[in-house]
């Protein structure tokens, strides 16, 4: 029930009743090109594969504080006063469930509207009854979960999280190497509930997850919603790459005076956040493919709490390029943006195609969803695609094979003789 | 001879010797994944293609000036007099023929070094001689060009245009419309060599020219290369347009002071520079298949000459974006680029991609070779692509399919159960 | 009734009420030292001298369209509507009277509610009545006039414009010299209300306006609010010379989307803005004390009209500067700025000065109050000052002698042994 | 002899050969007005006040490093080659002497070329040998010094810095409250040479160091060379309080790649910076006489090791303020600077200055200096003066009343009747 979390619901209630437009949304407003340029087809997505309607959406989630999600929505000060009273009575009745909060994952924070449980394991179990008691109170037939909470303090992988048998063993010890994000994971995966974790957070990457959610034929994916700098750099380094432009440094400072900031202000959330955010450049650049070019640029990614901005953040990069013969160049980029807005559209989009990707028996990771995460997730062993655009292509020639229609190579050659 | 010429003329005789790195050149560096991701196969692209080899390459071309290559390019200040002294030899020995100038079609340059003849179709029959006389001279076997002069005053198309026969009628006539890069055009195609236009003006793209570049056999590619703001904005736009984030308007200022600035100060020069700068962003955004997130947006370029910066240039551009629900965000980029910097490697991979096309048996328009140019080509009736990354797709799909290798869909599905 | 002016009232309504705060403005928020620094004496201005209470004032006020402020406020979109509502009946009651209106001044807009007279002389008359009857039937003692209007086509002195004798023989006949700025100038100084031009319109700047300002006891000032970018500019200008960190250009550019960018759209009228904003850098410079230093420098000011900003303007600055051993260096500001929230609090400075300077019998040119003006005004044969800060020492220096203060040197040798 | 001496120095040598000019020097290219606007008296400042001539300076030094004055120049890589052959010779000639160097207040720095001494007392001593030795070898009649070392770790005021007495009692114990700088100045006032600090170390600002400076007759000046950011700290914000707009929020990061900025990227180093930088604001805003302006603003200030940027530094500042009813705007400044190119003209004035100083019979702090000076320093008890403005006006009024001219106040009412 934080700022994207209710920004997503309340958009959604806003553009059902024909006030606001979901833009940022493949799902809602996106087309997709079919056959040969000349033949014309462009449905849009969503007349092209079955996707949940707006309308059939019930909304339900878990938070540290007991706030409706009108009372929360005003709080954090993204959508303005007039678009939340056009759905206020709405917004009241998304009334949060009793979090699992474990608060040493996230200093800065303290909720009051917690469960309590002898162990994680117990706390899990609290969980899983929850989605239950919520599909049915709704009645609803599918759920699907997007986490959009806060950053957790950095955790390595640990021999807890191998198996299903060590990770639940882990659960009833209530091991200190079982963060929070994890209890929703375990429980949604039990529920068979598709997964996608919007936070840096360790959650859906490790192997006894795989596993449990090969073993549920549940989809998961993730991680780090793609929102402001992040979403920047995975467009520029491709366009410098493609143009074989070399690379000195990179230097990337954030200014944030939402929860979020304030979260991260605390350096061990921040080692999180930035390990997710420094892995972009490497992946995309590919130095050992290109040696002289990318295999010696110094990277520095900053982030800092400003109050003075609230949730509208502001993302300044520089970038040191070099061209022919070496001369070097330079580029700035200011993107005064807005975290929830940009992450808002993906939520839903999220939420749309993870649950079309268990309709189609697809599980384990979604790497064609990879198009939305900071730190996208791959097969064991693949390398993994941060590169926006071919992350694009691939999402649309998964959607295009789904249906059986020609996948796009753009090769084109048949309009010449 | 000017400032992109010599840059790259200089900047071969570095490489050559390992005084310098051709970066920026995908026929010199860039590499191409073949196969499937875990196969590992990443040749560099003229390890796949039989590419002309740098040492084999012989410079001569056509200036207003008849200074050489070495005092041109100490004139134009873009390369290190320690990097020009270092070729110093061999740049004075490349010397300008006379040029084909009829100064009406660049008012603010007047050039000395230039041929005379009776009308533009002998003034044509003169550059054929040049052209074989150079091939005999230097002993080489191909032939191609690529045009880095200045820009030229706005010319649209007439019935001249149409036709071989009207052409040449026009060319005896001494037809105003017929500018001065249509003279080169002609007579390059007319010898079979293939054409690559780096400026804005009418040159490769009218019917006549068409229609001889398919019946002389010979590859076409224009026009104007696609260097710093205008590169920027193909890959800008893209992630915009991947994203689904509305466009408001997009302003974008350049200020730059060599000798290309001091021609686009005069009005007539800059239309032509301008309606090539235009067509990008509606033909990246289609508004068509975006009602109310392109379909509405002002678009603003300006160009001004600032001569503090010789030939580093400055783009400044402010985009105006919305997200969900209509909030407004701003993204500002600052580019200080170098022309000649920029524009050399693209001149380096024209002449020897062009080369290869013919070779191969390529004729008339290399829509592949979109990737070079701001304003690219495409069949009649079709859609021309802006998209920085769709035509790298093609670009490269284009030489996979050249040596039977399978294109990349990026689809992957292989990898996962 | 323009953005400017009803932003400035509703801005004071909402200051009498305590529902904003009037900020940007000396005097009401200002302080003065007096004395030395160990005397701790800062009252407010307004403490030092008697100035109008705000609860004081009456507004009036002519325009082209019938609206009244109310109105004309939202259609500005420069306050929020929460601000308008809270004085909407105050609003309500400005209404406009008639303007004097000759629209081959400002060719882009067309109004409808203007007077009608057989010469500009009686027009003058009829503003002269409007004055009369204003003071009347409000019940006030003192007027002041600030000009608020749109900027107006380019003008040079002529004859017409030398002495009382000649001008009121141009008004007479009509002459196109005379624009309708003009002809307010003299209806107010007819009536011995001093007059502040806002806009860089030919105005208070010409010898019969200087005559009659004499004879009549009237104070004038002018021109050209300095609002965004020129304020910046007399900030940062001083700043290097202070330094005497040498300039090689100074590059300007602002967007904005205002019926003010509209009307500048138009040459005729952007000449004379641009005159009033090109002058700033030298004046402040002085090339001829500083050979090698400011003697060389390009100086280009654009104005962009670009809609999707509103009254929000943008100005961007590019400034190439160099120092020790000649070295470059660059700085580049970015100011996001409200074109109406920076006037407003000049209106209100210059009404309460100018009335003080009325009853303090000062006459003709203001010179003290040229810290508003981007193009300020002296006495004849004397050099204008634009570098804010020295403006600011006369302003401050021209109050403490005004009512017996010592004046401030910053010398402080005093508290040293 | 870091980048910054050596900078001053190859300066110095070039402009006596006018083979370079001092730019940014007050005492080598500055005027100053005299008397009335109308007199048009603006003699240079070096023939109002008597000032030593660059063809009589020698240099001395002292560094942790061996290497001559053209090897680190050439390693600083600050002046370009051609430059520094120049005057390849001259530099040669200068060759540091052995530093006083205790390693614990450099962490990231280790020397070779260093005394050694059984305690700071001892260090002290050999210190004032070696300037009795370099007058005595140049057979200079007097000298300066002006610290341009790496900055130290923060230290407090502790008793040990209170008195005569308890200072030298402290260097006899190897006090660690005495850090390097405060050797090197200890030992200059002893021999009555002036010190300039241009570091934010400790050192001429303790009550045991103004002692000795008022028994010896010897100014002092500090502290930290006012280069970069905060010189365009110390200009907008005069700017924005001279036009009482309110402040929000200020962030400055800054990206520096010279050994400075290695040593900064120590914390406990950054922290004297810091302190140094962060002071600047509320000096000049006076929070206290502003309330609901600058009494609630956040400012956050960032230093970045970046080595792709060299000595060549860049300041990023966002600056959040409002205006008129508390609207938003926001200033952006990019500051593309050069460190030592900034500091050596300062390096120079403030050698000039304070050996007039000293000859005027000035003694202790030299608060008309502060000019120069990011933290500069006032008597006991005086507010410090940050506004670069006001340094100005108190820097010439001291010059203009050191030879009986008239103060400028610039009230100016004497033009006007």
């Amino acid at each position: 029930m934080g700022a994207v979390a209710t920004t997503t619901i309340a958009g959604v209630f806003l553009a059902r009743r024909g006030l606001g437009k979901p833009v940022g949304s493949l799902t809602q407003l996106g087309t997709i090109r079919l056959g040969k340029r000349t033949e014309g087809r462009n449905p849009k997505i969503n007349e092209l594969v079955p996707l949940a309607n707006l309308e059939d959406i019930e909304f339900g989630g878990w938070d540290v504080f007991p706030d409706n999600a009108l009372e929360a929505a005003r709080r954090a000060r993204v959508l303005e006063t007039e678009h939340l009273d056009a759905v206020a009575d709405e917004l009241k009745a998304v009334a949060p469930m009793k979090a699992a909060f474990y608060p040493e994952y996230v200093k800065r924070l303290s909720g009051t509207h917690v469960k309590e449980a002898p162990s994680k394991y117990e706390m899990v179990e609290q969980l899983r009854a929850d989605i239950r008691r919520f599909k049915q109170e709704r009645n609803v037939d599918r759920v699907v979960a997007v986490w959009c909470g806060s950053t957790e303090t950095f955790l390595q992988q640990t021999p807890v999280h191998q198996t299903i048998a060590s990770f639940e063993e882990g659960l009833r010890k209530s091991d200190p190497n079982i963060n929070n994000t994890l209890l929703y994971v375990w429980a949604c995966l039990k529920e068979g509930v598709p997964f996608a974790n919007g936070a840096p957070n360790l959650g859906v990457d490790i192997p006894a997850v795989h596993e449990l959610a090969r073993e549920t034929n549940t989809p998961i994916a993730g991680r780090d919603f793609k929102t402001g700098q992040t979403l920047m750099k995975t467009v520029i380094a491709p366009g410098l790459k493609a143009r074989l432009l070399g690379l000195n440094g990179w230097y990337s400072t954030n200014i944030l005076g939402n929860r979020d900031g304030e979260v991260l202000d605390d350096p061990a959330n921040f080692k999180t956040k930035e390990n997710s955010k420094l892995g972009v450049l490497d992946s995309i650049l590919e130095p050992a493919k290109h040696p002289g070019l990318y295999d010696d640029y110094f990277h520095k990614v900053r982030i800092d709490y400003y109050p003075p901005r609230g949730d509208a953040k502001e993302g300044w990069d520089n970038i040191d390029l070099f061209g022919w013969m070496g001369y070097p160049m330079q580029i700035k980029i200011d993107f005064l943006c807005r975290d929830s807005i940009l992450a808002a559209p993906i939520v839903l989009d999220l939420a749309l195609f993870m649950d079309l990707a268990k309709r189609a028996g697809f599980r384990g990771i979604q790497e064609w969803l990879g198009f939305y995460f900071k730190a996208p997730m791959a097969a064991e062993g693949l390398q993994v695609e941060h590169d926006l655009f071919v992350q694009q292509s691939k999402l649309k020639n998964t959607l295009r094979w789904m249906v059986g229609e020609e996948l796009i190579t753009h090769l084109g050659n048949e309009y010449y003789d």
